[in-house]
């Protein structure tokens, strides 16, 4: 029997590890591979031959796995270009000398298309290696899913944040706004979903072009009728000619995208220097929304670990390459949610960005829809029962890290 | 029978309002009280007499309270001052007007001089009414209790967002700096909370002048030795002539202490422009640090609710004004932890400012002591049981909102 491996790619998330944990206990379960490698820092890392062998991490390790925020497998920025030969070749030398037949990639768009990239690749050579892909990202932002495993658990943090927040903010009387940063460079998913609450009063997505004169109107009136302004920023929110509103330094991060920043911040001092508010505090979720451990959804935890079940049960099928798995909404009998699973042509995953839905934005930052709501409240349902070490939920040693 | 009113003062916190809940609950328990008012945003609004009663809150709204962050109440910056004999008149007027012979105020430093304030107004014209303390604050600078109420769910917090962003700085193979940065204007005690978990790299305090040079020589070795380095900053963290190290605007709050923030910006800018890391990440706590309901410690929320009764119950002595309930450390019969409850005058507690103790302190920014890491360790031990609601820990709509 053949090996296989396992890497993740990208921004971490609360749940990436709990689909690696699905892809080892699946081989478990039934042993469709002699051993199941982790490639350590991603493509990275996996270029370098550096693997961790997975096979028999003990239950108890795969549960505090499950329940381990970002990656444990280490990750990279690295991507592997359509076209770069040299790459394709160095990886296929990798696996064959570790008599690895089948890669499961758990990344985001751009690993998505990694995978649909090496599997053409690897089909017009006429190689037996096989690629799949496990979908991952807080953006929420891709096609053709119902949502991307990792944004739940991210939309989870941002709501309790918010809620949070919002009852400090509301504690006092004084005059000032209160301005919530999230991550969302495109897809203004995760600020939406802050809306979830019902705490939010303005939000600025990526979605709609900035307009800084009707923003400010509407910051004047919630000021007039209530003395609070509580508002949501996406951090990519833009003008109309695309420029972020950000007044945050630009950097590359190797993908070239710009890092972004700052949205919240502009967004206050804009309002005090209008002189609708004396003055205003801000929140950056930053990082702490991504791979928190302890506000995972339980939909996402389950749903994540299942898909890594999934793809590793699916990948019986020989042909099984190119293509990744993902979720679909589907409803229960009682008319609640429903997870479906699917696997489809990574092609139909990669590269497309999935922007909030124009009709789901209410105008003049008003919020979202009740459709959007309802799309929201069920994927933030449940908790899981972490195990709890020191007044901390339990963590491994990542596996880059050991 | 008089009556009894409970306000809450200063910044909110994640178990303020257990507190709030003590005293409500010990007086349906043995109603010492006819009625217990609570004050709409602290002695602001008491001032103009905007009460709540709160006698009769069912049982299950007072369980609910006790995991609502924030002060629940309302608060207000406005601070009662000593000598301020129109205020201390206006305050009795309202107290007598409603039959109230014993005010109950839960809040920091400022608050308890309040208290003492109060109290030795009302000794010297022979009032009968009465003014009692209840301690909380996140940023734990109170003397002569080991610790504050308040302050242990944030450190809870602050370690878990530690962890979590650790674990997502590790999955990474690039050079940068990661910095964090956390409430603390004169005390470093969150910061330093931060190291319970074995994450930080570095830690700035406000205790210890800061020396550019001295910091960055570490910054570079951390960077040196295993490609990392992650820095915790207490925003109050300062050169030895005063001036602080964040590059933020400066604002007042309306008790004379500046609006502190960018500490940890300035610190990333410090490292990148001297050229030992291209790139850093900064993560501001902010707000969340302060009143989250699902990082609550449970020795917290519990030393919290049951101060709340103690106050109550000790006010049964009609002797017992000027007075603040507080918590010393015992050791249980396993030589674990064991709070001691006690009251002392209140005289004792205002005004004083404990900083964090310069021989817990490690040279070269390298963090706490073992005899620190004690310390910590079980004041974050443990989690309530939470009600959850629709994916969120239930709260109640605060008084001051109905």
């Amino acid at each position: 029997m053949a090996n296989c491996l396992v890497a993740q790619s990208g921004g971490p998330t609360a749940v990436i590890n709990a689909s690696l944990a699905g892809v080892i206990r699946a081989n478990q379960l039934n042993a469709l591979y002699d051993k199941v490698y982790g490639g350590i820092n991603g493509v990275e890392g996996v270029l370098e031959g550096k693997l961790y062998d997975l096979t028999d991490l003990p239950g108890a390790e795969i549960e505090l796995l499950k329940q381990t925020p970002s990656s444990a497998l280490g990750t990279c920025r690295y991507k592997l270009k359509r076209g770069n030969d040299a790459d394709f070749e160095r990886l296929s030398e990798v696996m064959e000398a570790h008599n690895i037949d089948t890669m499961f990639y758990i990344g985001g768009n751009d690993s998505m298309d990694t995978v649909d990239a090496l599997s053409e690749w690897a089909a017009n050579r006429g190689s037996h290696l096989r690629f799949i892909g496990i979908p991952k990202t807080v953006d929420n932002d891709l096609v053709p899913v119902d949502h991307c495993p990792g944004f739940p658990s991210a939309a989870k943090l941002a709501c309790q944040i918010t809620h949070a927040t919002r009852l400090d903010y509301d504690a006092y009387t004084r005059p000032e706004v209160f301005v919530l940063e999230t991550m969302g460079r495109d897809a203004g998913w995760l600020a939406a979903s802050c809306c979830t609450t019902g705490d939010v009063d303005l939000l600025v997505l990526p979605e709609v072009d900035f307009d800084k004169e009707a923003f400010l109107t509407q910051v004047q009136k919630k000021m007039d009728e209530s003395g609070e302004c509580y508002i949501v920023v996406s951090e990519g929110a833009h003008y109309a000619n695309g420029s972020y509103i950000s007044a945050g330094e630009s950097a590359n991060d190797g993908f070239a995208h710009a890092v972004l920043g700052g949205a919240a911040q502009t967004l206050k001092s804009m309002i005090v220097d209008a002189g609708i508010a004396p003055r205003g505090v801000v929140q950056d979720l930053s990082r702490a929304a991504r791979s928190s451990n302890f506000c995972q959804s339980l939909v996402d935890v389950t749903e994540a670990y299942e898909l890594g079940l999934s793809a590793h049960m699916r990948s019986a099928d020989p042909q099984f390459t190119g293509m990744v798995v993902g979720v679909r909404r589907g409803e229960a009998p009682d008319g609640g949610y429903n997870a479906e699973y699917f696997a489809g042509r990574a092609s139909e995953f990669a590269n497309y960005v999935r922007t909030f839905p124009a009709e789901w934005i209410l105008p003049d930052y008003q919020g979202i829809t009740e459709e959007a709501l309802a799309y929201f409240r069920p994927l933030i349902a449940g908790e899981p029962k972490l195990l709890y070490a020191n007044g901390m939920p339990a963590t491994i040693t990542p596996f880059n890290r050991r």
